[in-house]
């Protein structure tokens, strides 16, 4: 903490707003007591989950920040998961032109992924973080393990289908130690994986900031997972993104088996890892029509055609595979 | 016309969206004609003015893009003044996290300010673009000169403050051409006079893009003329933003005098000048009490004072002057 309000200073910071939501905010409440002897601090509470990554929630937020009279040279601290990460991003990003961002993950999700990289959004008619800009976090506090244990079996879940992501395209050896754990609890998260998965999205990341080529890689399972996340918000049934992520990956190694050389066997090993821990529907012709208008919506699609990440064996993916599913 | 499609083909664009707005949208039906025969092509006409700069435009244009299907290769085309350039080029940066923009300036403002620099946002709470992010134009045609016969004479006159700031922020030969002007006409403002706005805005936005320092030096007239505007839009009696800006330069100037070294000789005739053609009213403490709430909101604040641009005589600007006046 002591690191963190040296830095503040340096920024020339005066007034730092924490943005955190109600899963969290009763947990920690001598997280950010030093920063009160130090700045001018406010908290502002919002509701946690997907649902809550809208225009209303943002406005609210803005409303705050312009209340508290924030200038450029002060800071939001986003203290929570995805969505906190994503509309709090979105928020910093764009009042007064931006102002400076700390991102203090609590979920494993958060940690692993939306903390690192600045994507940032909401989501806009249905349709998953269509409103957004790309803004790196102007600093992210090291993850800690112990966050793990409070959150929600469904929260660790949907963490999990992302790390799964990172053994699916870069960690064949995450791959086999996933595969042999028998539950899914906080405590059988090992500190390293996280490290591997942050330290490799950040590799990519600096790659291609703006996500036009090398980054699609990180996007294994989205193409199909947000497609399904968005149809379920639209239907109100609502399921975590690394749920949708997990059955995506599903989708699209069956895709990556008829145009990318995955094999048959690593197939069904990738669907029985991911049918454990997660109910993976069929891939019928119906489920497919259903998400059809999602589906042309995603952000990585160029000229009508639909873009997939693909698996060429575990461990190993490709980008820019334009297939024409319909 | 044809550059353009060449440049729109390079960036794989497959449909183009052209925003306008009321005043210029039946003026020019062949202007775009040529792009249809190219893409898939959609017009869509907000109102003019500062008061469209808000939320529910920005919602109307955001859902009008995702109905048309654009992705991240299609084209915004933005084909108006200030407010078509500001508020489009903010739905440009973040829907899907940023298609590509070309800016069309029909305005003398937007041809020597709001399309060059890449500033873009909404007005919020009262609060003058107090929402936006700072994303480069990924092409800008070449001002038409034409274009300004067809404004109104308050169009003209909010454009010509922009213009009265870059003489005496830069261009001290500038300012003795325009002393010597009886009335403003659009035949009256000569082309090279908006390629010289032009090449300073560029000059100074190439060595600070996102406005830390260097590019302060635009804001010369604009931390009241953003006050003004503000004030005046909250009562309901909007002012033109070049009428706030040179309303501005007056108040500015003579904080000039006192923290700057401008001499009571160029003071007067910047006064004379801006009085001219515009309606000057004092700089009385009841003003300053009015505008004291969006002063305190300016962007370029840090640490609770205010941050002028001043003039040390015309031509010759100095940044990051702060100034307790309260």
């Amino acid at each position: 903490m002591n690191e963190l309000i040296e830095i503040l200073n340096q920024w020339g910071t005066r007034r730092v707003m924490v943005l955190t939501d109600t899963n969290v905010a009763g947990l920690y409440p001598q997280y950010f007591e030093a920063l009160s002897s130090a700045f001018e601090c406010r908290t502002l509470v919002i509701s946690a989950g997907e649902e809550a990554k809208n225009l209303e929630q943002l406005s609210r937020i803005w409303e705050r920040m312009l209340d508290f009279e924030m200038d450029r040279s002060d800071t939001l601290i986003l203290f929570g998961g995805g969505t906190i990460c994503d509309v709090g991003g979105f928020a910093a990003a764009t009042f007064k032109r931006g102002v400076h961002v700390v991102n203090c993950p609590t979920t494993l999700l958060a940690m692993i992924d939306a903390a690192v990289g600045g994507k940032t959004g909401i989501n806009f008619e249905h349709i998953k973080n269509c409103i957004g800009v790309v803004r790196q976090p102007d600093y992210i506090l090291p993850a800690n393990p112990a966050f793990l244990c409070t959150l929600a079996d469904s929260e660790l879940r949907s963490g999990f289908g992302e790390m799964i992501k990172y053994a699916l395209i870069a960690y064949p050896e995450l791959f086999e130690q996933l595969g042999g754990m028998k539950t899914l609890t906080a405590e059988a998260i090992r500190p390293e994986w996280i490290e591997w998965c942050v330290a490799y999205k950040q590799k990519v990341v600096a790659l291609d900031p703006e996500d036009h080529n090398e980054r699609h890689v990180l996007n294994f399972g989205h193409t199909f997972g947000h497609a399904l996340e968005s149809f379920y918000l639209s239907e109100d049934m609502p399921i975590t993104h690394g749920e949708a992520v997990a059955i995506g990956m599903v989708f699209e190694s069956q895709l990556s088996m008829q145009h990318a050389g995955l094999s048959e066997m690593q197939f069904f090993r990738i669907k029985d890892l991911i049918g454990w821990f997660y109910d993976v529907p069929e891939f019928s012709d119906d489920l497919l029509k259903q998400l059809k208008p999602f589906l042309l919506q995603d952000k990585k699609n160029s000229g009508g055609e639909i873009n997939f990440t693909l698996l060429r064996e575990i461990g190993n993916a490709t980008i820019n595979n334009f297939i024409q599913i319909f």
